[in-house]
């Protein structure tokens, strides 16, 4: 079977460090140019999309890695193009625009995947079935990091539609909507915003649920300094407890680790994606970037100290 | 035909002068009793509504005129007992609750109804047919109202999830889905918000839409003084001009009234309400809100001067 070529749209750390690998490995994919205006990547190197778009003969999928503000426009063209569209998260700034995306694709029978890559863990489907049916005595998610380390140089998270601590925050919701076993709801959102950002750095927010009996709650914060905690502590009414740590990398059920082997996120994706694209099928989810716009619309801001950028 | 028996649960300003009236004049309806924490309302009245929902007898629907924070916890419970359900606008404060809610009586088999009352000027319609397939030179909304005139005593709609100056806006953006020939994305939000509120006092968005060829701005403020304007100024790029005026009660083509002759909103959205259960359909267009939180994903923030509430 001759492998689907394949583009990269926008090429930054994710590209080079997650996209580019799992492409080499999968034998299905043949990665036949790059794009970005900084002009890296991998040859051949166009520094406009539009001319990758006109000049990379067979084109039959991208891969769109930009900063989210762009997205929009560049997958509507690739999409007009008949182009199959991999988008990486979260799909667009605004909803309007992922659900323009998904009508469109839906008309032009191309596939539309918006990824989350933290569902790509193992461990999501093993605490989805555990906790399957569950009425939920409490969940505490824990999304901490130093912004400094982890997103050095992404001036645009601090600008409008950048996402602040929502960016790597959506990657919890993107479990938890996988994972939990109702509709979650947010309830309240406290952001803390520096003086000189329109982003958040921190947020607290509260959640409610029919399923739950207690409380809901994240803590997101990108002021860590000292290591890292991306963890979700969910407990059972029925004394289970389901401990995801590492982002959803390790996962303890009732204080036991379990023993799980998966391919790495980004590989399951571009597995996910041939699955997709050889059945003509989309995946487009919208729950975590509808639960930030929640967050907005039920939130208090305080301002607080400027960051250092 | 027997009459629908309906409640009214939520008994404020809105509940009165336009509820009660539109169904005093619609045969097709029975008011049977109404609830508000205040006691105010029609007889008999319920000061809690979970005992108006045990105690009304034959009770068949509900319209749910309360402010938008517990109106998901009223109708899921309503829709949960096989009850019809109409919400003001707006339906929810955030979209996983008004998504919730259309599953739910999808699953009951009963009718939601989330109203946007502006819609049912018959200049709505009339505007719509007018920019059919064209494309659009600019567009430009003004919604600007003196809050302390429109909103008297209403402190909610400063507080976190109150929607501030989208309250109204709101309406604006009900009447652009209607009637914009393409779909609108927000491209971005100004927001000015009191420094002793939590909620914008004013709003300047700019849109993008793949049929515009030039500008497409909303100005919506609660700092006008004298007098109100809500307006919405369409030009096509083929020359055409379509103006509605107050709220879309008055509609200039071309420069000149039409002559537009309807029921009233209220009494056009009972009349499509009783289509709507004899059907056993649902209506819920989320775009409205949805626009407010993409506005929200994409904002600039600015303190302004407190409010004196």
């Amino acid at each position: 079977m001759k492998p689907i070529k394949i583009a990269i749209i926008g090429y930054g750390k994710i590209a080079a460090d997650q996209h580019v690998p799992s492409l080499a490995g999968n034998p299905r994919f043949e990665l036949v140019a790059t794009s970005s205006r900084s002009g890296q990547g991998v040859e051949p190197i166009f520094v406009d999309w539009r001319e990758l778009l006109d000049k990379a003969e067979g084109l039959e999928a991208v891969a769109i890695t930009t900063p989210p503000s762009v997205r929009h426009e560049i997958a509507a063209t690739c999409i007009e193009k008949g182009l199959h569209v991999l988008l990486e998260k979260p799909p667009a700034v605004t909803l309007s625009e992922i659900d323009d995306l998904a009508s469109l694709a839906e008309a032009k029978g191309v596939t539309l995947y918006a990824t989350w890559h933290s569902r790509h863990n193992p461990s999501v489907p093993v605490a989805a079935e555990a906790l399957a049916g569950k009425r939920i005595a409490s969940m505490q998610i824990s999304w901490q990091e130093d912004v400094h380390k982890w997103h050095p140089g992404q001036q645009w998270i601090w600008e409008a539609g950048g996402f602040g601590v929502f960016d790597p925050g959506i990657n919890a919701f993107s479990i938890v909507t996988a994972i939990f076993p109702g509709a979650l709801f947010v309830r309240s959102a406290d952001l803390s915003v520096p003086s000189n950002a329109q982003t958040p750095i921190a947020a607290e927010i509260d959640f409610a649920s029919e399923v739950a009996d207690g409380a809901l709650h994240a803590s997101l914060d990108f002021r860590r300094t000292e290591g890292e905690e991306w963890t979700i502590d969910i407990r059972t009414s029925d004394g289970r407890t389901v401990l995801l740590e590492d982002g959803g990398a390790r996962l303890f059920i009732d204080g036991e680790e379990q023993n799980l082997a998966g391919a790495g996120e980004y590989p399951d994706i571009y597995r996910e994606f041939v699955d997709l694209i050889d059945e003509r099928r989309s995946s487009v989810d919208v729950r975590p970037l509808r639960l930030v716009a929640d967050c907005y619309l039920t939130a208090s801001q305080r301002k607080v100290e400027p960051i250092t950028m």
